[in-house]
């Protein structure tokens, strides 16, 4: 246990996970850390390094590098978080800055491609050579993989399923588009159906949890669902069937032999993918459409972490 | 001129183009053939032998190998022709059936890989690692570059931007699905455009064409809009909005360096590709939409002979 080791970041829009990534991607020694409210960057970079140094404390082993996955567009080649919707991260040269304040090599990337290597490594896309993977968390990460290897695209920005328009006069969205799919399928746009049913159903869960003084969140819109709650659950299906005419644009662009999709969202489980898959069978083309797989991650939440834990080892060197 | 020759054949929904292809990408010995209305797929397989036959004794060489681009996924593997929407191709054997009538090599793949492969190779995205190719013709062909290499997905099927959801309730698609971009920027979608204002406003270029009895059609949309009527270039106009709105899409999910964009609609030239432009200026993710160049294709209506040339040439190691 005294040999060197790696640690993998990810960090959320609402929270970060760390830990030491092993070879085998088992993760040990993690660290939780929910955001700071109105943090800035400076604040952001900080909480960062406090993580990183509380993992390496507790591994007690030679730090060899760090890899940070982040909800950013970010050029693999300087290291520099490009646009960012959800943190202060804009324009920041990421990388060089970590790399100076821990004192070890730094890697970084998107969050989703981070987590797609890690599916793809010996998850829930292994052995496969076109991939798609979606997580649905407060918004939409994605990746895709071709030929067996992660797509940057020209600057770090390919593989942003969640910014394709399915409704060209929709609502707008974060991103100053409309009708994006992020808008209609995420932990926030499940959150908003919830809380519109709360006010139109009084009587049904969602609206005795309103009454009850409870927030109306995505969560316990898949809490109800679990419990078979029948709006909860149609509240659900409903987000999947959108998720559903997402992935058919996944199936038709790409043609992947599997889409993996994870995120808080994918709690729900086949509730969610069920409607998805029917869509699916439905709406894309043939042949493209019986060969997909539909499948959640393998490493849940832990996917960015593992993945960006990967990019810290070929960093490195260690496999 | 006695050294050995291949020839590029370039299927589309209502006409096929065959040439001798040169090395350098130059086209000799071009043969035009409209399509045989309510042909099998016998008499069509036969129409293409008659074409290549035609361009042989007019150059008078050796025949090395033929490559065909044909408007259906093809499973490069087998050389099998899965789904086609327009032609009576579905799960014919096109690889080894035409090479057995033609007693030569046989290289065959979508049409829109063929071209992309051209316009990657010597054309509007030579250079490029990362690039997409859109014709709009009676459909959307579509074709994805990523790593300087033209993605094929699992079955072949990778590329079908056409079949994107840009209106989750849209209009009916001749593929099954509904609001694919395929039904509103394509020929097809241009003439049923010009027909609807046509019979909306008789006083219009659109309307006297109809009174003399003309049929309407996209290509007299993209003629009328060339001459400066206002209405021809408000319908031209308007599909460029909604070719902004795919755009965006593919710039979102690609990150490419360039789209190309090409099919017979391209002869509106800027009066199409302005109004996109400034649709993904204003809802492509930064900073993708400050990369892509949104460009025609250089080989115009040829793209997909001289990309099946290109084919046939790396079959039999011309170069």
């Amino acid at each position: 246990m005294s040999a060197g080791c790696v640690i993998g970041v990810d960090l959320g829009g609402t929270k970060l996970l760390a830990g030491v990534v092993e070879p085998d991607l088992e993760v040990r020694h993690r660290v939780f850390r929910l955001a700071r409210e109105g943090r800035g960057s400076e604040e952001l970079l900080d909480q960062l390094v406090e993580a990183v140094q509380e993992v390496q404390v507790a591994a007690g082993r030679e730090l060899l590098a760090v890899g940070f996955g982040i909800p950013s567009l970010v050029d693999v080649q300087t290291g520099v978080a490009a646009t960012t919707v959800h943190l202060p991260l804009r324009d920041v040269a990421f990388r060089d800055v970590m790399a100076e304040r821990l004192g070890v090599p730094v890697a970084v990337d998107n969050d989703a491609n981070a987590a797609i290597a890690a599916e793809h490594r010996f998850g829930a896309a292994k052995g496969t050579q076109t991939a798609a993977l979606l997580t649905l968390g407060t918004g939409i990460g994605g990746g895709i993989v071709v030929d067996g290897s992660v797509v940057h695209g020209a600057n770090g920005g390919a593989g942003e399923w969640g910014h394709m328009v399915i409704e060209s006069d929709g609502p707008l969205c974060t991103c100053g588009n409309r009708g994006c799919m992020e808008m209609l399928v995420s932990g926030s746009a499940l959150g908003r159906a919830a809380r519109r049913a709360a006010e139109e159903l009084p009587d049904s869960g969602f609206g005795r949890a309103r009454s009850a003084g409870r927030e109306i969140t995505g969560a316990l819109a898949t809490e109800l669902a679990h419990d078979g709650d029948p709006v909860a659950r149609d509240v659900v299906a409903s987000m999947g069937r959108y998720l559903g005419i997402g992935l058919t644009n996944v199936v038709n662009v790409l043609n992947p032999e599997v889409i993996v999709v994870g995120g808080g969202v994918i709690a729900a489980g086949d509730m969610l993918l069920e409607p998805a898959r029917r869509v699916v069978a439905e709406r894309a083309l043939l042949p493209s459409r019986d060969r997909v797989r539909i499948v959640p991650t393998r490493y849940g939440d832990a996917s960015g972490m593992v993945g960006a834990g990967l990019l810290a080892m070929d960093l490195a060197g260690v496999s």
